[in-house]
């Protein structure tokens, strides 16, 4: 039930629906070999961390279908290869590494003598498991989230935590699809998200594929749309959470935050249980990524600033707990204290 | 001493430097005659209310500069005539009416017997004198708020108010170019200001061109900067001013006075006395114009949404008194109550 088919596999064959093509077109492919699925992964075809690790899943079936008939030894060998192989194709991305670790960790649990057809048996259920524990994590926020959007009302939402981002629901905007689905009538508002602009891109495009209605602002606008009363409630999703609740998520966050304070808007944070680090024990601890100038100096492929102009770009911002209103996670929903109530649900 | 030479009148030939060719390229050319000069405000090759007033009234030199040598009745109908037909290039533009009324004025007021050669050197005197009064408004404000930035403090500005506006400094820019040649260090932070760009365009570009530091970032980094203590006070133009001091500017420009508000920072709004608007007493009676979708849904001709999404477009927004700290004006340095203040300077 999810609201785009991020990835399919079906018949032993791997499709995706190619992520760098949207909005503009809508094109499913086929990752006909390992090699088409490192390269989809590198290059954002398939992005979101909880797809990534699912879509790697499936590229060690894609990399081994063609050695079922073959020596079990053999199989083995290709499967292990396969792993090492997907897991080059972007160096920091944890659900990449757990999802292949998972991978690996089928083929030592099986005994010496299982044949290659039993081992890929083995290794396709272990991908449909990470496929539905994805769709089942995406489920469980959206109906831990779906009663706090309210009849008639509007939602704020920053970048993309959506169903592109999962095989599923999605994170920050799966509490819009359970609500959707339970036939509640309401409005989103997507903040464009500069630089990359995935509220513009992806967000505005899954949304109004889904047939939810949804408006595209520049982020600059969320600010009177806020004092006109049009937004209700804002929900985002994490990179990364520390254990007081401080949390990491795309550039533009923080100043959401400080505008729905001022506003007196209810601000919520959806991420699954694996986003919160309780070994960082607060948001200035987390490193920021700063990213290349010509993200904001050029649109594409046209210059739009001077080419020697300074620029200053991080990837993300820090979003002090106190401006939380709660979590909506897979384990519930959780309020402040945080120190308190995140330690108690992620020991 | 202007930052940036957006006109010139010299040798009777009138330059402007082309505004729809930065930042890749500063070209200088000649509006040789009265047509270029009405393309040029249309297509805003030439920018901003001062410097468009002040380029039509140059404009009407440019139309009758050849009919010098003619009989005077025929000199004054080709006067009033280009003057006809300059107005209709922007026609919502209060400066550009303002400064051909005032060449209309100066026909009227010479006797019947003036000759043609006379007439267009009154004409030009008028215009010159329009030209010295836009200079001498930029630097008033300059000099009023050069004193608000202090030596190694860091501004924060939103869209261009600044020379490429004017003949001169600028308005909101202006302080800026006062305290730099007064010799202090500070940092200015530009915000790029989405949909048009004019902070990444203009604002970077004139700033940078004049030796200040500039950094250039997107509208949504301007909250984590002013968090991490970099700026020290905001400074942006007006579109209009009511009179009770709610101030319409470049849509972000409210949630720009939440954030500097939220963090204990100075909001100050620069503008000459022609925007203070005494006849709408609050900002809610500001109308305010909504533009075209595909502002939003394109860069240049990239689609960067979904065609059909539905999108919020307001050019200005409305930021009220109460997050202003002053106006720095032509007239001084205004601070609440400014129901008091500004009704004291502008009956």
């Amino acid at each position: 039930m999810a609201p785009v088919s991020t990835l399919r596999w079906e018949d032993q064959h791997l499709h995706i629906l190619d992520q760098t093509l949207l909005p503009a077109q809508a094109r499913i492919i086929e990752l006909a070999n390992r090699e088409a699925v490192w390269e989809a992964i590198k290059s954002l075809r398939v992005r979101g961390a909880p797809a990534i690790g699912v879509c790697a899943a499936y590229g060690v079936l894609v990399g081994t279908r063609d050695y079922r008939d073959k020596d079990s030894t053999e199989f083995r060998k290709r499967a292990e290869d396969s792993i090492t192989y997907l897991a080059t194709s972007r160096p920091t991305a944890v659900n990449l590494f757990y999802a292949l670790d998972r991978m690996r960790a089928v083929l030592k649990r099986l005994p010496e003598e299982t044949s290659a057809a039993d081992c890929f048996a083995a290794l396709e259920a272990e991908a449909d498991s990470l496929y539905a524990a994805d769709v089942a994590m995406c489920r469980a926020i959206g109906e831990c989230g779906a009663a706090l959007i309210r009849e008639g009302t509007g939602v704020l939402t920053h970048c993309n935590a959506g169903g592109l981002a999962t095989t599923g629901y999605g994170t920050a905007l799966a509490p819009l699809y359970a609500a959707h689905e339970q036939g509640r009538r309401f409005h989103v508002y997507a903040d464009e998200t500069r630089p990359l602009l995935q509220g513009a891109r992806l967000t505005a495009w899954e949304l109004h594929n889904a047939g939810i209605n949804v408006t595209l602002i520049c982020d600059s606008m969320a600010a009177v749309l806020m004092r006109d009363q049009k937004i209700h409630a804002v929900i985002v999703g994490a990179d990364r959470i520390a254990a007081n609740g401080d949390t990491a998520n795309k550039i533009g966050t923080y100043g959401v935050a400080v505008l729905a304070q001022k506003h007196a808007i209810p601000f919520y944070v959806a991420a699954p249980s694996s986003t919160f680090d309780m070994d960082t024990p607060r948001g200035g601890l987390i490193p920021i990524e700063f990213r290349d100038s010509d993200e904001i100096r050029k649109a594409g492929t046209v210059q739009i600033a001077p080419p020697t102009v300074p620029v200053y770009n991080p990837a993300f911002d820090v979003t002090p707990s106190d401006l939380i209103a709660a979590f909506i996670t897979d384990k519930g929903l959780l309020y402040p204290p945080f120190d308190t109530t995140l330690r108690r649900v992620f020991p």
